[in-house]
């Protein structure tokens, strides 16, 4: 058994997404079902959605930034009721049994997550399917709270673009007092800037676009260096205890390596494939620096994030976007023309 | 004034080593004159003999594995005596003021360490030379104590080696109940052996060659992973939690990084320029793992490891070497041909 779901959805990696139909299962014990009220569009739909990672199926629906409201839920939910206002993120599955997921960090399941589309569900070996959807089955533990007073569509790019860069600020104890770095202003750049602010630390941007600076500022920074200037990176060397790498393509490292201090950390959240130019091997050695990456969060984390954003006022800067205009959105993410999250409002599917 | 000093050294990229005649300066207040016993032979003294740094300067005399007596000390020397058994590592002198230095983290001096040779003494801007010498000259807070039982032809490496392996060891504070990997056996990753294995780690060796097995596990490995069986390296997925990686020139890192658990660290100490084949960063972002360096050690952590080489009964293995042999053993050093650390005898010089 199973309901029939409007999508929209893409067939094959040179097709444009289009409205398509569905099946979500009927709820088991543990599972809720979820009205979809807002999906946001993160890169990595696009890079699915065109088989760039080489492991699409399909059809595949993308979404992975839900918001959206409990319309049902099985016979063992005890977390939730209909009307809860919750959210959906990256990963809707574990194995629940490795160290990883015992530590509530089920985004580096040993066994892999399953995650909320272009994967399989550990039970039954079905497709999942995203959230440009108007409706998602969902297992309770995976589900997160919509803090009340958080804005639902602004909401959404945090189930994503939040906790990916709130994540390694929080795991490498980013605070007052210390110096940290944002790679790039795009959907990521710009939450990081306003996590890394809250935290307390003094917030720097690099960015290539002189003109991004009055909106970094805006969105958190208290400095904006201009990392096509040689001057600007040189007499930033040995400042910076941490560095966030948002940009999600091949870009060289080696001009950030140089602007951390001894000890300092340079963390990854972009996939850039592979790393090159080459990195300086003497960079880490002579400071000892270290490269990392990271990505998104567990659940936990996830709550713990959203209930910091209801705290300290935080969302996505967003555009709401007619679904209609989804293949279109692509292409001015691919230009990076968006400001700084598209937001799909499912009203319109 | 300066003392006439007979020495081993090179003038230039493309000619051997040959007996020559340096100045070594009279002693300040602060300095300690040493009558050198014993001299390590470094890979790295080859690298700047050759000029392969870029950074060479010549005359040269190479040569920071120093062993000796105290002959004579400056009117404020108040640490050592005629006849102390002390050691000479890679630096000299460091700006004492910057974070690092104050922490006692000398190597990684802000202002840049004075090293052993090839550098430029900080108050007179004269050459450095090294221990290829009958005596040498130094500040006293850069003279390092030979604990009583410690046999001194077989200490002389751990003033480079020894440091270079210990410090990453227990900065990242390893210690029993984890998994700790060595890649490479030569004069660094022999001693890397003897350190975990007495830190209490389960140490692995990761080599190309089989026949090193019965060596590694008397060095102190529990185990051998062929880096070149691809099954091997597949069934150590995911198994330690960090790896040393001794090797001097480049190789690929991904297969290494595939066996480290979630984030495990792997650090580099050897100069290896640049990293390539370049480092997949999803292996990095999926296991939120590291790549790090490390250079020697701080003054302060090489004398806690030539303590603690006494209390564990560390030494490096050696071949004790007449200096005549010195291009000769230059050649074998690159055919790998040393267990596992050339010494000069300097009653040969």
């Amino acid at each position: 058994m199973s309901t029939t779901t409007k999508t929209y959805g893409v067939d094959a990696a040179d097709q444009p997404l289009r409205p398509s139909y569905i099946e979500r299962r009927d709820l088991r014990p543990d599972d809720v079902a979820i009205e979809i009220l807002y999906c946001g569009v993160c890169h990595s739909d696009l890079h699915q959605a065109r088989n760039e990672w080489g492991n699409s199926r399909y059809p595949m629906v993308p979404g992975h930034e839900i918001i959206g409201r409990v319309t049902a839920v099985g016979s063992a939910v005890s977390m939730w009721r209909m009307g809860d206002s919750v959210g959906v993120g990256c990963m809707v599955d574990s194995c629940h049994a490795c160290s990883s997921c015992q530590e509530g960090l089920e985004q580096y399941c040993e066994e892999g997550a399953t995650f909320t589309y272009n994967s399989v569900d550990r039970h039954d070996r079905s497709p999942t399917y995203g959230g440009y959807s108007e409706r998602i089955v969902v297992d309770q533990k995976f589900v997160l709270r919509i803090p009340a007073g958080l804005p639902l569509q602004a909401a959404a790019p945090l189930l994503c673009a939040g906790i990916t860069t709130y994540s390694p600020l929080r795991h490498w104890r980013i605070g007052p007092g210390m110096q940290v770095g944002v790679v790039g202003l795009g959907g990521l750049g710009h939450m990081a800037l306003k996590f890394a602010a809250a935290l307390g630390a003094e917030v720097t941007l690099f960015t290539r676009s002189e003109d991004k600076k009055s909106e970094a500022i805006r969105l958190g920074a208290h400095e904006v260096i201009l990392s096509t200037d040689a001057e600007q990176m040189s007499l930033a060397g040995h400042r910076f205890d941490f560095i966030l790498d948002t940009v999600p393509h091949p870009h060289d490292l080696n001009p950030y390596l140089s602007t951390l201090k001894r000890d300092g950390q340079l963390v990854l959240v972009g996939v850039l494939e592979p790393i090159a130019p080459p990195v300086q091997a003497r960079l880490l050695i002579g400071g000892r620096r270290s490269i990392s990456g990271s990505v998104i969060g567990g659940i936990a984390e996830t709550q713990e994030m959203l209930d910091f954003c209801a705290k300290h006022s935080i969302t996505a800067d967003i555009e709401l976007l007619d679904i209609k205009d989804i293949n279109q959105a692509y292409e001015r993410m691919l230009d990076s023309d968006v400001r700084y999250r598209f937001v799909i409002d499912m009203a319109t599917l």
